[in-house]
């Protein structure tokens, strides 16, 4: 391993998210072995001492800090990876980005438009490599769905319908703010479930089938009011806990997106269907190996929906893991994203979706509020 | 069976409807012994004296007649079944009400509200027995999904979503208008999916969940000009192919429809789904005999979607058929339907939907193609 | 309808089968117009002349018998269908061949194989025309399983494994004897599961995969005792609560059945699996509109189980009910039977499966039951 | 990490299972910190140095040995997990066990029982801690199935089967033999499908079911003659394609079992079901974040399976991973093994299942292969 470059890393955050890119840094080597660059963890940063101490002890960080702004001088890291919430994500990534360092941003990327605008500015104008972590585009049934149309199989789409449910937030004795819950919180998350999750069926929808030119929204908050974490008060929500829009996309087929925390027995069910002139794919990430494909072509007695468990040698990143049959999970969405991470670095490209492609992301979640707002259709500026 | 009052039925129409409704007055005897109403088939009635003669033949009608205004001047004729184009529905409704004959009526009620007020005014001036179609409200699972909401296991509802997703007009080579085609026509229909598919899924919705207050719609036609079976001649094609919408509920729950017959895979796909505060529902018709249903009261380790197979003699309906586990299929909504007419009859009650209540889903169809036209919110203006 | 030739139908038994096969002969005429010949309900014969009377009205039987050696003696019938226990069916098959009258059985055949043989060589002697209720055959979806075979899309066959699980005995406190119950009697039934269930699934095993050369089986019963109807004592319990057995057939492939009334969850569950060199078949009893086929010469990043919905108008029998998508269900396959079996009439064929073959299967069933009890391999001696 | 106590691992065989078991060592720290000790991959052995060394480099190892019997010989290393061929087993596991290290053994225990005794002797003389990789056990869907059932949610068991259904040795063109074949060459491997893939089912159902009494079996080799790598030449393969057999437990509950490579359209199909009086199982290694639960105490109307997502924080194993609905996949069972193997190493207590009780597992595998050979029923000798 000695011949490897290394890519040492710092990251802020850790959370739920630091988490999933930590494991992702330490496990890509193993499966990844003909990749050039070696991620190393260099330092993790909270505001927690112990906390963060214990996080790097667990997940073999070499370093803490409390202060990001000294993680982003230190010399010895090549890359900031963001696992703040979401009010952080800019000032960090400009401050970082000014300072020559490589910047891996969680998602969204911003809170609004304006707020990620300078974000952008700032990494193009360094030029470093970046990527935001939409993450589920690199689990291996949804690449092959990807590959599926950029094959033409599908033919001229004429629907794409996404939804992202779940139920975690019907009690109205959850709080609102503080550690894990700041979601619920305006002031950190820039909007509920539409940037957490729609934001999500955005970037995927765009990636697969193009751009997204205007919207129809609705938006709901079913809870009016919470205790807030922070000061122990009963405050407002003002987030979205529910929102749903109907779109034109660039290719003319039309988009239907529905995402809320209040649909009972769904925990993170994320699907989405894509109905083509010749054929059909359906997909869930319950059931993350399996992707469903109808194909009109299929001779008539025959036809069905197709269930494809995406766990062969032939299907998109699983030659790396085990056999025939053998799923892999969740996590893996993010090794292979760093993995495809390094591999851009290595061959001097960007690696898709870079902060330019998720501000087109937040175009579509702020036309949505904003539509949702003015009970109004709303273009989206989007340009794919 | 001497000992039963006959029910002599009038029926206008012999295609699709013709035979589902037929089919239905047959069965419903040998299945349900217990009504005092034993249905009669006593006259046929369509355009061509010989196809309509071959109906006869197959179905066991008495006699045929090539106008309906003789049928309905006929003497031994107690109930109008009507099965013809929606264009024709309501001078035939008129004229059935007001020569004194009870009406049953094939879904949607009419092309319009402007032209089902009418038909509405004149059943109820004449005060006779009518009821509309919409079947699928007499499938033993969707019956039961309507038992346990109004039993309380779902709590408040938060979301309501429906698809009906088909897939049979994608060939640009599909002609409008003539038999089987008139759904293609929009001065036969009316429109095109929100009058053939959406209004059954409105009319479930409302059954279950209440009145939509308000609709936020977009519509599209993907080809643009088919060839008129009438004309020979290539025409615009002014029916919807595609419509969705989203809406509130007078329950305070949001509401997201989506119908098209675009959607490559699916043949006849109507979906709903009920997301309530302690449980969820879902149905699809593809699979009519199940009925998924999602309970958080369940012990927290063993809670999952359960497959309710509803084919138990507890279920409803289900007593009259087979034994557990041995499914029913489409056509027993209709018999299910003409079953609890036939029951109201004998009480002296209406069998809803009624035309009045028919009339309201009009409503909804109608603020859907107008908020799809206009791109604005509409108010339905229903009152349920 | 006068142009067609009269089927004159004089049945025997009024349970559970009675009410499907007399279902199928009213509707076989509605949807096949076709055929030369029409089903007339001329007598149903039962014991309790009450209650036979009461399915007469039911069901539109011109007149009713309390003695079946009556009712093969009237002039006005021609066909005798049998939907006795069991132990009824050899006596009065066998006088009614000898009356010349056709015969329609219940399936399983006999009790026994010795019983059975007098039966078919009653039937091959009288020559008259006959059919044994293997009615799952006739499902469309089962119809379509046996086309793609025949069409060699499996290729060379490996396995066939076919479970029939229940779960209606469990409780000790089912008596067994009697209406109903007579299926736990083994005076009355010949055996538990394997007659009555196991049957089924070898039937449809040897039309699909050709004949069973030897067995391997084990069989128990669970609950010792039963209070007998009869006597009102408790009594042993002599039926099999559960088979199972693994077989060679003919054509080199390996066999596993199963079957049980202790299956807690599943009600009719039968099912069946055949894998091939090229292809594979699944299928279930509980989603009867369905059947499963993977392909292995699918392109390979795009093979997975095709769900294909049998509803389809070039699906077997399909044309003759509704459109694409629109389910029928269980009562249909005696539909098709019968339909089958008028067909074969006006052609001058036998109606698969015959007495003849029908003896095959119960030969199976024997050998399953015999080494059972030896605990070794028995021969089976089937010609198929 | 510093105050962990070191594990020094000595692995030989880097193939498949060389990887998982690797894995397991490289993640179990990240996901359980709460262990005292922390696995160290000191060294990896092979006998082709370079491969053994690209092994090294890629999984971390600190040293790479070509001989197995230096390897034990280190000082330097406490446990010794054995990734060969299965006929190489017994002389490491004993070499090792003798020379006072841990043993951690891939599944099966030998190749025969004989083989696997003196090997068991061992380990119990030596007192080593020890553990077997039938790793199924450990994915969480499979524990809460276990959980389950001891909790007397099932009552008495009338059912269990379990299938293991592959499809990659059906061309004969596939050799025998060699690296990555060693699985049809029965001098390696012991036995088929048997041994490799029956072994999985037998180990999971005595654990959730307990002992198996006595079993009748058969199996089947469809391809007679394949080319051997090592020798060029077309020679018989002695493996088992296919076993299926039938069997009772000490419990009184009858089992069914089948395995096979030939079942075209599975790849890793591995699947139970197990009947209670009260409740129901389903698992399928497909889906394996599912467990399919039917409970007849569900109130009548609503009864159905019940598919549980097992991803929640009270499920087993999942505390340590993401967060409800999100998957972990196959390797996690390993990690979860092996966090079991320090759990007990901490407690000094043993880690199921260990050698003996894997040689039980062993039992009924060589009481199949007798039986399906001699046609006969055989006494597993089981002491479960």
């Amino acid at each position: 391993m000695s011949s490897k470059k290394e890519l040492r890393i710092g990251m802020v955050g850790y959370g739920f998210m630091g988490r999933t890119h930590s494991n992702g840094y330490r496990r890509v080597g193993n499966f990844f072995p003909e990749l050039e660059y070696q991620p190393v963890l260099k330092a993790i940063c909270g505001r927690n001492l112990e906390r963060t101490q214990a996080f790097a002890d667990q997940w073999g960080y070499e370093s803490v800090e409390t202060d990001w702004r000294k993680l982003i001088a230190r010399d010895d890291i090549d890359a900031i990876d963001i696992c703040t919430p979401n009010n952080m994500h800019a000032e960090i990534a400009i401050a970082a980005a000014e300072a020559g360092k490589m910047v891996l941003c969680e998602k969204p990327l911003a809170r609004t438009v304006a707020e990620a605008q300078p974000m952008v500015d700032a990494i193009e104008k360094a030029g470093v490599p970046n990527t935001v972590y939409f993450n589920y585009r690199r689990l291996p049934s949804v690449t092959l769905a990807k590959q599926l149309i950029d094959a033409g199989k599908l033919g001229k789409i004429f629907h794409y319908r996404a939804n992202f449910l779940q139920d975690w937030t019907i009690s109205p004795e959850l709080p609102q703010g503080g550690e894990g819950l700041w979601r619920l919180d305006n002031d950190a998350a820039g909007s509920g479930v539409t940037g957490d999750l729609l934001a999500h069926c955005i970037d995927t929808a765009m990636w697969l089938n193009g751009g997204i030119k205007d919207v129809s929204a609705m938006t709901e908050t079913f809870i009016k009011e919470r205790v807030h974490t922070g000061t122990g008060e009963k405050q407002e929500v003002t987030i979205d806990d529910a929102c749903m829009f109907h779109c034109h996309f660039d290719n003319g087929s039309l988009g239907l997106f529905e995402s809320t925390r209040y649909a009972r027995g769904h925990k993170a069910l994320y699907t989405f269907e894509i109905n083509g002139e010749h054929a059909s794919i359906k997909w869930n990430l319950h059931d993350l190996s399996r992707l469903e494909y109808f194909d009109h072509r299929d001779e008539s007695q025959e036809r069905g929906w197709r269930s494809i468990h995406v766990t062969d040698g032939d299907h998109p990143y699983m030659d790396k893991w085990w056999v025939p049959g053998l799923s892999i999970g969740y996590e893996h969405s993010f090794v292979h994203q760093i993995s495809d991470f390094l591999k851009a670095l290595q061959e001097g490209k960007p690696c898709s979706p870079t902060f330019r492609e998720a501000q087109e992301t937040q175009k579509v979640c702020e036309a949505v509020l904003e539509s949702a707002k003015t009970k109004s259709w709303k273009d989206t500026g989007v340009n794919w």
